[in-house]
């Protein structure tokens, strides 16, 4: 713990894409940056030793998760979350927000907030913007996020604007909560659906706010990429360009890609450790399934020009059998390769956005996914 | 590989408990020794590096499940188990036998051998001494076990007689089809249930065969700790000293303990990685379940004096939570802890033997399981 106060340096810019350093009480965090999920306090099938050795600076921890088990008094008895969970670095968590709307049961909205009862025990729980930053601040986060209300797509205009509303006002309650925590951060939320008019306004009085950094919610919930990214081209120019940006659950190599060329800083997503549990490897040459019996006699690494050793030293084979037996190690290896691959990936579009080469290197990339795997043996 | 020729050498003995090396085409084995179980090419739950960097020198692997899944053929193809699960060390299968009695269905056993369908798929199988040699050979073994009957116990002393006698019929073919293979070793397997009688007559008709090494079976097989005793006190003299003994699929730490007194120098169990996976951690104070309400607030490690990370550095309060939540990384932290300690414990029972301090050693681990867990905070 540095204990230093909560900056962003604005380093380079190639185009629209951003080359960053986020620093918080805990550290530095590199921009473009990748944060792996660690939904309860684990990044699933993950040694935090590997997380962290692959580049990563900050994971992500799930308020609503944490909330319910082990609880958040008991996490900040037993030290805050960093001390339990084995992470000295920085950790963002969101408002539980998210996952009450998806994963809880009996949920009741107010303008005071929300009533719901827990998808684990059937425990009845409330949160409000007051108690969601309380939360946060007991698991001893470093960057805090707004309770907001996500809409899924597609909605009712009146419905995202209504939404969009009372999360600017749950914006405001969360900055007085929050109060003045010069290590730490809380961001703002912008909402607003796949209605640029709305997303315009949710930018422009979130940014009037003068908080510490600017999330672009309620995106990558089940509209078309295009509409993702127009979405982005419409709020980016709107947010300071001084404060980080942090798109929230987004995405795939190709979203986040995409992304950091419309100005995008920060991204967090389920799927390199999901898809690492159900057999699929992100590489370089695109999505590797290998439940597929093409692998099956193949003794070919993933990618024998890696640097990780799941990708580079165990045979499709092997992989293969560990997939279809089920085996634990199966997961451990195909999350241990999809972490490593997307934090390359990080560490790519920032070399290339230092060395102003942003569009050369993203059109290489894409020409790499594009040519696919290898050929069959 | 050093392609040297298997051999044992008996390094000192302490009452009946021996100190040995066992060496092999791939390397040399410390006796006593435990062989974590990597069932279908994996030690489920562990990195192979892990395994290794604990004491392993050598892993039991399945002949049954490898020989369903990936398949034997397959894995010779991919250059033999050790190359295709990343373990360069020693390796002993069994034979295949147990697993058919215990998971095949519809298992018909003749003279000629044994014919069953696969648990995975239904598929039909043929398994006689002559494939299971063939097998264990295909997947490069260094220790090879013959095909045996292994009865339930309590069993009817007919019964008991007829699988034996089987099981020495089935040995001399294993040994003429194993033939000349100086780095690699086929070992004859002891039956006779629970009776001295046929146990004595089992043990002098291997040892006449003059076999390399020389395993216990039938045991831990439902009988009470004493009948195992009385059954390897019955059965060690009558193997030959210069000979390596292995009981197998045995046992809980104080099993083990007994059994070294008594002469056996290898052991395999899956008591380790089976309770990593269930909440359950072996401890020089006992056995810790990690499930326990009591643990959820305790900041303290499970053995704060172990050279195990998982032992040392994780909170058991963390533990409960991963094991409450069913996360992967706490069947992974608990096997790592639980392999630790059981090789802790066979390094600590060859120091003691060296040292000639085997009882008074054994009786201070003894008293440490006994004084029991710390108490509650």
């Amino acid at each position: 713990m540095t204990g230093e106060a909560f900056r962003f340096d604005l380093i380079a810019r190639d185009g629209e894409a951003r080359l960053g350093l986020v620093t918080t009480g805990r550290g530095a965090i590199r921009t473009p940056a990748f944060m792996p999920v660690g939904t309860g306090g684990t990044v699933k099938a993950m040694y935090m030793d590997q997380v962290r050795a692959l580049g990563s600076d900050i994971i992500l921890g799930n308020t609503y998760h944490l909330m319910l088990r082990p609880g958040a008094e008991r996490v900040a008895r037993l030290g805050g979350l960093h001390e339990f969970a084995r992470w000295p670095h920085s950790i963002l968590t969101d408002s539980g927000g998210f996952q009450v709307m998806s994963l809880a049961k009996l949920r009741k909205l107010t303008e005071a907030g929300v009533t719901f009862r827990s998808h684990i025990d059937g425990s009845v729980h409330e949160m409000s913007p007051e108690r969601s930053i309380e939360i946060q601040g007991l698991l001893g986060s470093d960057i805090q996020m707004q309770l907001d209300e996500c809409v899924a797509l597609p909605a009712k205009p009146d419905e995202i604007e209504r939404a969009m509303e009372l999360s600017l006002r749950w914006a405001e309650r969360c900055k007085v909560a929050f109060g003045d925590q010069p290590p730490r951060a809380m961001f703002g939320i912008v909402q607003g659906g796949d209605s640029v008019e709305l997303r315009l306004r949710s930018a422009r009085a979130l940014a009037a706010m003068e908080l510490k950094g600017y999330a672009v919610g309620g995106l990558a919930v089940g509209e078309p990429q295009e509409v993702m990214l127009a979405m982005l081209e419409a709020t980016c120019p709107e947010l300071p360009l001084t404060k980080p940006r942090y798109l929230m659950g987004v995405g795939t190599p190709d979203d986040i890609v995409k992304s950091v060329a419309r100005g995008i800083d920060m991204f967090d997503c389920v799927m390199p450790t999901r898809a690492g549990r159900h057999g699929l490897a992100y590489t370089r040459r695109g999505k590797v399934n290998l439940r597929n019996a093409r692998h099956a006699d193949d003794h070919r690494p993933l990618d024998e020009e890696s640097d990780c050793p799941a990708a580079r030293d165990y045979s499709r084979a092997y992989l293969h059998h560990l997939v279809r037996s089920q085996e634990a190690l199966g997961a451990m290896l195909l999350t241990w390769n999809n972490l490593a691959y997307y934090q390359r990936l990080m560490a790519d579009l920032r070399a290339a956005i230092a060395s102003e080469t942003f569009s050369e290197k993203t059109a290489l990339i894409a020409a790499e996914w594009e040519r696919g795997d290898l050929p069959p043996l």
